[in-house]
């Protein structure tokens, strides 16, 4: 038996789902395929892949009630609001972070059923290219199609001795679902999940280790910003080791020993409650069969790509995490539009240098654009602005005036080159100078905009303004 | 004595303040007279006017403060925090928002040793146009300059029989310095002011009556956002009663006794512990001795001035809330900007097509451009896009999922030309709609501009990509 589509998409995640949702839109006939790997509890096919089941969206859940818990405990008080010492009931903050991504898996489903988009149940493995277009088993099904994007996004790296349980030694799944609030808890690698996970569950009282292999702190990130952010981090208890090599986990009396050597190449071990492994991701083919059909991978394992997405195969496409690039969901969901789009004759267009970055840690912190580093590294001369948020109105009325505001614009032409935030919101911040980039926008353009006062979005303006060295604010 | 300057500002709000700066910036020798209206302990002028001293910025606090408060009695639960019930403790908050205040006036004064600009303790109030420029009495002393940029803002409307004495019949400035939570309180007057001073109170336990003359309840706000924040207002606990006439307030035992008429023609009569009249601001010229120069007013008092601010008489200029236009801060501070680099020669020029509007309740209320009503007035076809919080996976983190984003664009050419928020930190969000705008931007531009997931951005991408009815997560 065999199912004939115009497109088929191989993975329901940010990438995955989106491609087939404009591609539906577009009119073609469009099914996805989706195995079941977040273990729904009815065994259907979960949407919204790593990021809204185990990623971006629970996390988010979980940092905002930390946060409040954070406030209850050490901020409210300075405000004139009493309360008893706080106390967190994990199974409850758990379960309602489990109600928002059941709320938002089932609402895809709602999506494909109005853009027609037909679900699949099953991983999807290339068989053959048949008269009829590419042949792949879904499940027990043979699905034909004339044009396939994979969209098989990312797993976890584990490393070798380090066997993850997802019970003690965790991975970006088992730390969204701790039962009790670990008193010690060792993250290993200081990257965005293992930030915001530190913070979790630092801010609802455990003792937090970072253990970090590059001698850096958050070397991707703007120098500045990863400066403020490690003192920031510190002083909020977070312990965060750099340099150092790690060994074995093995089991113990409390839960966990971590066994590392220090930046001083020392030989340590750290006992913990649980340990949470949080060192990259890598692209996810297995199961794919692609050497049945000769698709090309690349030497770390992804799939091969054009500026466009487009593989080694006629007709077949790949977007998001499986690619190369940030494994950023919006960059994976902005290559299932253009790849929609190119295949119905459009001009679909992502533009790879305006892609914004978050780490939603507090302060978050969000950038777009080139580092400083990069620009000196590429030889570009840049104008700076810099503008702290400790004397923005608003940033004081919430009682948060960490961070600061950089603006990268170049020396000669004065286009915005990189906007890098360091402070409360920088993640919806960043999107005006995603915005102005986008324009082509110089600082003086952003400058030159009225910004609505009191809002944390004037130290934007105001680091536009100092770009030429004339802030009226600082 | 006299004292000779190139620009005196007279007025230290965020207009003046601001015009003085950049003034300074570009090689004047600025003065800038403030008397003591904000009663300062020290009996020194105060910088910053209303919006520092009794205006956005200690709103904000209060506001803030009072949004944690709620969030602690009626959110927490919900998330497994449990605190004991909540208490506030009104001077420690009135007193956190003082010192904010106190930090941002000290602040100004910073700024204006470091631009060099001379602050002058006193009114100003315009004496005679002598040849060396405008003479000015500053105090007792007379100052010249060859321009003068007034920036004399505005005060509170009171109402005839309604004597405010700012204890029990409070203006702005009082309502945010009340002494306890009042059991009963009663706002005049359903405007921004009214909304955010309701909303602190009744968080902090008030029962709150606003009662507004106009039958239209928010009219300057697109008819959607005023109607969805009528509904949340109301569930909240607001009542609000629209249409009525307003009579007498009398002290009374409990407080002060207020007379009105309701929609219907019925004579109505609430007692209540604190009364707040907040039915608008109108433009503050005493003492400014206008006429013995011959400076022009307009029929609403208002200074009247051309696009670009200038008066009828050479060399003085007007600015913000004294002159037409929106009572902004941010209006005022883009109109100062501008003077004084039209003073210098630049192409100073100030956009008021793309000056947004903020209400800070929670929802916040957001805007810039034309609102649907006013299109439809001025007889423009236009596309509208409007997408709920509802399914946004960072709006279901932080809990608050209410309110859309409505974004409106020109039938024809795809322009946009309005866009609208209610919800969740919409004053942040209204920049990214205002620097497109600058641009000139369609809607299908912001639906091809990349947007962090998961941010509350993503609904204005969305409601961009619902203009072409193709949204994407709805």
């Amino acid at each position: 038996m065999s199912k004939q589509f115009d497109v088929l998409v191989i993975g329901g995640g940010p990438g995955g789902y989106v491609a087939a949702i404009r591609a539906a839109q577009l009119g073609f006939k469009v099914a996805c395929c989706e195995s079941n790997a977040y273990a729904d509890p009815k065994g259907e096919p979960r949407l919204g892949g790593t990021c809204l089941n185990v990623g971006c969206i629970p996390s988010k859940a979980l940092l905002h009630t930390s946060h409040l818990f954070e406030e209850a405990g050490h901020g409210f008080a300075a405000q004139g609001i009493s309360v008893g010492t706080p106390e967190i009931d994990v199974p409850t903050m758990i379960g309602r972070k489990n109600a928002i991504v059941n709320q938002l898996t089932g609402g895809i489903k709602g999506l494909f059923k109005k853009n027609k988009v037909t679900l699949l149940n099953g991983h999807g493995s290339f068989v053959a290219q048949g008269a009829a277009g590419w042949q792949i088993k879904v499940g027990d099904a043979i699905v034909e199609a004339t044009q396939v994007i994979i969209a098989t996004g990312s797993m976890a790296r584990h490393l070798p001795g380090i066997p993850v349980d997802n019970k003690i030694i965790c991975d970006n799944a088992g730390a969204l679902d701790l039962d009790a609030v670990p008193k010690k808890l060792v993250i290993i690698g200081a990257g965005v999940i293992g930030l915001e996970m530190g913070s979790v569950w630092r801010r609802l009282g455990s003792e937090v280790t970072i253990l970090e292999a590059l001698p850096e702190f958050l070397s991707m990130a703007d120098v500045d910003v990863a400066k403020e952010a490690a003192k920031v981090f510190v002083k909020q208890g977070l312990n965060i080791q750099l340099g150092v090599q790690i060994g074995e986990a093995k089991p113990s009396k409390k839960g966990v020993s971590i066994a590392y050597t220090d930046k001083d190449g020392k030989a340590q071990n750290l006992e913990a409650d649980r340990l949470i492994v949080s060192v990259g991701r890598i692209p996810y083919t297995n199961g794919l069969n692609a050497e049945a059909v000769g698709l090309k991978l690349d030497e770390r394992g992804r799939i091969d790509v054009d500026g466009q997405c487009r593989t080694n195969l006629q007709g077949v496409w790949a977007v998001g995490d499986v690619v190369s690039g940030p494994m950023l969901a919006h960059k994976a969901m902005e290559e299932g539009v253009m790849v929609a789009e190119l295949m119905a004759g459009q001009s679909g267009h992502c533009n790879f240098d305006t892609i914004p970055w978050v780490i939603y840690t507090s302060p978050e912190i969000a950038w777009v654009g080139k580092t400083e580093q990069q620009l000196k590294a590429d030889g570009v001369a840049c104008k700076v602005g810099k503008i702290p948020f400790a004397a923005n109105g608003r940033a004081l009325g919430m009682g948060d005036t960490t961070g600061f505001v950089k603006m990268l614009s170049d020396a000669k032409t004065d286009r915005i080159l990189g906007v890098h935030i360091i402070g409360a919101n920088a993640s919806e911040l960043i999107s005006e100078a995603v915005v102005a980039m986008e324009f082509g926008a110089a600082s003086e353009d952003l400058a030159r905009i009225c910004h609505a006062h009191p809002t944390l979005s004037e130290v934007v303006h105001e680091a536009a303004l100092a770009c030429d060295k004339r802030p009226l604010h600082f």
